[in-house]
C-alpha cells in the first residue's frame, strides 16, 4: 500500500469512527453476533475460504522454514475458529464502556459539569502472524466504538484477508460502516512507519509482538503508542515465609507456561530462608528447569550453574530461572527497582508490614502478595478480554481492556453562564 | 548541559521519585508550606535574590527587544510572587491523589484484586519564559508524588535558577530529596531533544508554549508527550436559540480574553436565525472586533470583511471572529468535525434533542451547551490547578489536574493461589 493509499484508508477509517462513536450498544453487539455466526459457518466447512486461506499460509510458512512454534500460532482449525466466535459472543454480553457519565457536579455558578466516556477514534493494531489477534482486536475496538486498522504479519496474509472480509461483511449486515475494519497489506516495514506517522488520523498505535517490532514502532511513531516491552518478573521469598507456599508459587509462576510475559524469570530469596528453600528447588530441576544462581545459591543447590551478570534483568521465556540470595527486604526492593521491567512483581511473606510496603513501593503494573505472577492477565484480573498489556504508565498500566480503548471528555450543561475573572 | 550530565541528572531525579512516591501527604504538604513561606519572604524584600534575578532577566529581555506581552509574562513583582505562595497553600489543602484504591473485587479463586493510584515518576516540563510555571509545575508534580525536570525559556534563566533553588531548599527543609526538582539550563534546543529521548528515565514530557515548541517536542520525543496544539473553538447558534443568550455568550467567549486557547474563533449561525442575530454583532465590531464572514454573513453585516478559506480552522488569538451561516445542525457538526481542534466546542440552543446530540457527537475535550467556551479551564471545571491541557485523547483529554499526573497499578492480595488453565 503506498503512502497516499494508506492515508486515504485512514481518512475513511476516521469517517467510520465518527459515525461509530455515536452508535448505541445494540448496533455494535449485532456486528459481533453476525461475525460469530459467520465464523461458526467457516469452522463447520473444512473447505471454507478462511480455512483454505489459512492452510495456504501455513504451507508457505512451513516451506519457508518458519519456526514450528510460530507456525502453530499461525494455524487455524475448526476448534480454534469456534473459540473465536465464543469469545465474540461473550464480548457481546459485556457492558458497553461508551456513554458512561462520571463526576457530574454543580459548580458555584450553576454550571452542571462532568465527564463522559467516548471512543479514542482510530486504533492502529500492529502485530505478527497470529490470525486470532485480527478478530480480537477488531471486536474490542468495535465494542468500544473505535475503528481499527489491522497490520498483521505477512505470514498470515491470506488468513487476515479472509477474516477482515468477514468483519466488513458483519459490519455491513448490521448497517455499520465497513471502514470500521481496514486491513493494511503487509509489505516490508515501510507501511508501519507511514501508519504510525499519521497523527491527526490515527489516535493510538498498539504494537503486539517481539521487542524489535515494538521498538521499531516507538522509534517511528508520531501518534501515541501503548508499549509492552519485556516481562522480567521477580518473586521475593521473605524471611519467615511459608516455604510450601513459596515452593508451589515458584513452580506455577515459572513452569505453568514458560513463553509468556508474566512467567517468573528471577527468584530472590531472603538469606534467612535460603538454606531451607533453595535445596527444594532441585525438584524443579528434575522437571527440566535450569537454575542460574549467585554464589550463595549455587552453594545450596549444586546442580545450579553460576549466573552471569546479564542473567539479572533478563527475560528468558524458557525453562531457566535466575536465583539470588539477598540479605534483606530492602535489598530485594533495590534489585527489583534496578532489574525489573515494570511488569509483574510478587512477594511471598507472612509479615503484614512488609506485604503492605511491597504493594506500595514496588513499581510494576501488577504487584502481588502470596500469588503467582501468572495472574497479571486481563481475564484473571476481571477485565475481560485484553487488547494488550502496557508497561508504560500513560493511559494504561498493565492489561488493557475495553475501558482503555476509550477516554473521557468534559460535558457542560449551562443556562447562559459567562466567565468573569 | 551536555548529554551525559542530563542523563545523570535524570537518573538522580528518578531515584528521588522512587523515594517520593511512598511519602505520606503530610511530608509533601510540608514542602509546599515551606516554599510558600520562602516566597512570602522574597516578595517582602524588594532587593531579594528572586526579584533581583527577575529584574535582570526583564532588563535583558527588553534590551534584546522581546515582545512587550512576553516581557509582561516574564516580569515578577511582590504581588505576583504572593499569588504564587497563595496558590501553593491552596494546593497544600487539596487532597492527595496518591494511594487511593479503586475497584477492589474478590475473584472466584479468592484473590482480592484492585487498583491503586501511584505517581508517574519523573515529569519533564518544557515551557517558555513564564517563571510562574516553574513553581506551578514543581508544586503539582510534588503533590502527586512526582519528580520534575524543569526546562524553562532562556529569557527567564536567572528567575528560574532562583525559584528552583527555593524549591530545593524547601524539599531539604522537609527532609525530602532535593532532586525532586531539577533545573535544566536552557541552551539551544539540543537539551530538549536529549531530555525527551530519555525513555526509561523520564515518564512523561509536557511541553507548554507555542505550537512550534510542541511540534519540536513531539517530533523528537521517545517518551510519552501530552500535546496541546491549537484551540480552534466554535460556537453554533441553533435554530430557535435565545438570541440574547447567544449575543452574551459570543461576546464573553470572544472578547473576555482574546489571547487564550479557549477563546472563541469561529461562530456558526443557523440560517433560520442569521437575519436576527448577525446584525447584532455590529455592537461587537464597535468594541473593536473584526468579523470575517462568508457571503451570507457579510450580506447581513456590511462591516464584516469576506473570509478567505484559511480563516476556517484558524486560531486568531486576536479580536478577530470567523463567521459562517450554515443551513442545518448537521452542517454545523460537519464544519466542526472538519475544522475543529478537539479543544472546546459550544452550542446555543433551546432544543433538548439537539443539545443531547451535540454533547454526544462533537469530539472535543470539552463540549458545552449554553455556556461560554472560556469555561474549559481546570479551575472552572473544578479540577483545581492545571498542569496543562491536552488535545490528544490518551491519558488526559482536556485540562490536566493532579489526578492526571498519576496512574493506576494493579494490586493483588493472595493466599497462595496458583493459576490453572
Amino acid at each position: 500500500m503506498i503512502e497516499a493509499d494508506l492515508k486515504a484508508a485512514a481518512a475513511r477509517a476516521r469517517a467510520a469512527a465518527r459515525s461509530l462513536g455515536a452508535r448505541p450498544r445494540a448496533d455494535k453487539d449485532r456486528v459481533l453476533d453476525a461475525l460469530a455466526r459467520a465464523l461458526d459457518a467457516e469452522a463447520a466447512s473444512p473447505g471454507s475460504r478462511l480455512l483454505a486461506a489459512n492452510a495456504s499460509d501455513v504451507a508457505e510458512a512451513q516451506s519457508s522454514g518458519l519456526d514450528a512454534a510460530l507456525v502453530d500460532r499461525l494455524r487455524l482449525d475448526g476448534g480454534r475458529v469456534l473459540a473465536m466466535s465464543a469469545a465474540l459472543r461473550s464480548l457481546a454480553s459485556a457492558e458497553d464502556p461508551v456513554g458512561a457519565v462520571i463526576g457530574m457536579e454543580r459548580r458555584p455558578n450553576g454550571l452542571l459539569v462532568g465527564r463522559t466516556r467516548i471512543p479514542l477514534g482510530v486504533i492502529a493494531m500492529i502485530y505478527e502472524a497470529r490470525p486470532n489477534v485480527t478478530v480480537e482486536a477488531f471486536a474490542l475496538a468495535l465494542k468500544s466504538g473505535n475503528a481499527v486498522m489491522l497490520r498483521g504479519g505477512k505470514e498470515a496474509r491470506r488468513s487476515n484477508e479472509a477474516l477482515v472480509s468477514l468483519c466488513r461483511a458483519a459490519l455491513a449486515e448490521a448497517g455499520l460502516p465497513e471502514d470500521a475494519a481496514t486491513l493494511v497489506p503487509p509489505g516490508g516495514r515501510d507501511e508501519i512507519r507511514v501508519l504510525v506517522g499519521l497523527s491527526g488520523l490515527i489516535d493510538l498505535a498498539i504494537p503486539r509482538g517481539g521487542e524489535a517490532l515494538i521498538r521499531f514502532v516507538t522509534e517511528h511513531a508520531k501518534v501515541p503508542v501503548i508499549q509492552h516491552y519485556k516481562g522480567v518478573c521477580h518473586m521475593f521469598v521473605d524471611e519467615g515465609a511459608d516455604l510450601d507456599v513459596a515452593d508451589r508459587l515458584v513452580e506455577n509462576a515459572k513452569l505453568q507456561r514458560v513463553g509468556v510475559c508474566n512467567a517468573l524469570e528471577c527468584l530472590l530469596v531472603h538469606e534467612a530462608v535460603a538454606a531451607d528453600l533453595i535445596p527444594r528447588l532441585g525438584r524443579l530441576v528434575e522437571l527440566g528447569l535450569e537454575v542460574r544462581g549467585d554464589e550463595r545459591a549455587c552453594a545450596l543447590l549444586p546442580v545450579a550453574r553460576a549466573a552471569t551478570p546479564d542473567d539479572w534483568g533478563r527475560e528468558f521465556l524458557a525453562k531457566i530461572l535466575a536465583l539470588r540470595v539477598v540479605p534483606s527486604f530492602d535489598a530485594a526492593l533495590d534489585h527489583i527497582a534496578q532489574y525489573g521491567s515494570n511488569h509483574t512483581e510478587a512477594i511471598v511473606t507472612r509479615d503484614y508490614g512488609r506485604a503492605q510496603r511491597f504493594l506500595r513501593e514496588v513499581d510494576a503494573s501488577c504487584v502481588l502478595v502470596n500469588a503467582s505472577t501468572r495472574f497479571n492477565d486481563g481475564g484473571e484480573l476481571g477485565l475481560g478480554a485484553e487488547m494488550g498489556i502496557s508497561t508504560s504508565k500513560l493511559h494504561a498500566y498493565g492489561p488493557m481492556g475495553l475501558e482503555h480503548l476509550t477516554t473521557l471528555k468534559w460535558i457542560v450543561y449551562g443556562e447562559g453562564q459567562i466567565r468573569g475573572g
